[in-house]
């Protein structure tokens, strides 16, 4: 059974909503554990529990938050101790074209520095929506495809981690059940 | 009197529409020279020409398409004579979370190779909807807001040319008669 | 028995060279079939056939080579074919700050948007030298930590492809016999 | 008269020693006004007070140190109050390939979203050395090609403020009396 941690760090809330929907598509795979955590309440015991983890911050100036920075270089600790984990990202920005992508693809190289395995999702989750480099958000999500962009982040985390780490090569996404674009 | 240049490879006319919004927003500036040019059209006198330049790309598989690359890496010969040139940029993706930010950044950086400033802007042309990397769109622009993304942006290239090349102080958007903030 | 590819462009040999180095490393790894293909000789047979595949292009302009980025273009047959499969980067660049960690991203940046799960090396392969978003390197590799970030890369590449995709756990690099910081 | 604020985070002494050759080499221009200070001493009046920065940090996990990036964010009072200054960028990291270009990429991404004018420098200062995103560097500065490349850095800063700010086209570097490329 897998382990899938959401981390996310939330000021005015947007970050959060979009943490319990990203847990919410998690759970949508059988025999995963899932934990949701703010870096206020994670401890480095769930980043060494878990399988895979989605981080997710608020784009600050066009990267992630200090807050969140400052949780990784506070794990220092468990460096060489969580390679090969499986990881993902998503932020919620101010505007469309404020840096979302920018700050996923942060959270991600700080990611692939712990030696992790990052990964983008080639699905849509609705008309001119993707999540190709995590799920990104103007404020907070509202609409069905905003919504299931989050949802789909952590299902197909939750995927990744059953096919590769629990040996479930039946829950590929390549022979999943349900449209992946619409 | 400043010259800019809209430089823009379009497979579908996406990008096309960006462009041509962002060479109207640059005419709204006086006495400044507004070329409008394709990769296939565009010469080196071009480049070299103008004092600042917009380089508007399809995204690409979340970067700048091989045929706008390719244009300037068949630049090389005029490497070091346009340091010092101020570039923007922009891009049209299929879907919001595409990476249209990250091709912006891409284009960004092969103009920082060639000893640029590359510049964001900070104005939203509309609720939740920004251009602090370049212009961003899904598809083509269409509402509002989205248009005039594209022509502040061009619009701001203009006013750092006329500030900062022409000398002419008065146009600094700091003193902006128009609203930057919706 | 996985399989891995090393994909590379080269016009002067630089990055060659590193491809043969990658696939030295991947070598290293017991019933790991490897591949070593340039841009010129690769079949869409040989991205379906992999599990995993080190990508590596010169820098040009702080990003990815046109002929590389065309490859991949070239690619859309396969899209939502190859998710999954498990990616990292190398380049050489003209000198050291030159671009060559950006071209990486770049590449990583490529493979996430086909859905591919891309990772970085903690390692050190010597004083002040990692590869921790890909080997990069200055011209080609000549001294022994050069060299060996580029086996490395290889070895790692074909460890999770052992890990994950063939279920060999003792192959963890965590449980490395080889020193993974001199 | 330009200012030239030299900005930095430093916790070991490798930026601060990048940051003293930076802000010698923009004291190398005639009629320029030189800062330096860290991110303890920095003050909002130091950021307005000056027409052009280099922004240096340590390389944390590839990207700008937590400190740094608190600096920043408490900079939002001043919003839309600095566009248009110009901007590079500087980091020290651990090992060659450890994320410095990334870092300096970062610290850039953030001065575009405060609206200011970022560049790179297209000189080398040595063979395969170079600071085309910024001066890089892994440990602290020995060797003359890496105490160089962070003193082009501070210069090639002056020099934009000389010709931008001040109007002085003589000291375009494309009229450099100096050698650019050795």
């Amino acid at each position: 059974m897998g382990n899938v941690l959401v981390l996310y760090y939330s000021k005015d809330g947007s970050t959060k909503r979009m943490a319990e929907y990203v847990a919410e598509g998690a759970r949508q795979v059988s025999d995963i554990d899932v934990r949701l955590r703010s870096t206020q309440d994670a401890a480095h015991e769930d980043v060494l529990w878990c399988d895979g983890m989605a981080v997710g911050s608020p784009t600050y100036l066009g990267t992630v938050a200090a807050e969140m920075k400052r949780f990784w270089e506070n794990l220092l600790p468990v460096w060489q101790k969580i390679d090969g984990k499986i990881g993902c990202a998503f932020s919620s920005e101010g505007g469309w074209g404020g840096g979302a992508e920018l700050t996923c693809m942060a959270m991600m190289t700080i990611m692939l520095n712990y030696g992790m395995l990052v990964f983008g999702v080639t699905d849509y989750s609705g008309h001119q929506f993707t999540l190709h480099y995590g799920a990104t958000q103007a404020g907070e999500p509202r609409e069905e495809k905003e919504v299931e962009a989050c949802r789909r982040l952590g299902r197909r985390l939750a995927e990744w981690v059953a096919v590769y780490v629990d040996g479930r090569e039946d829950l590929h996404p390549n022979q999943a059940g349900y449209k992946r674009v619409p």
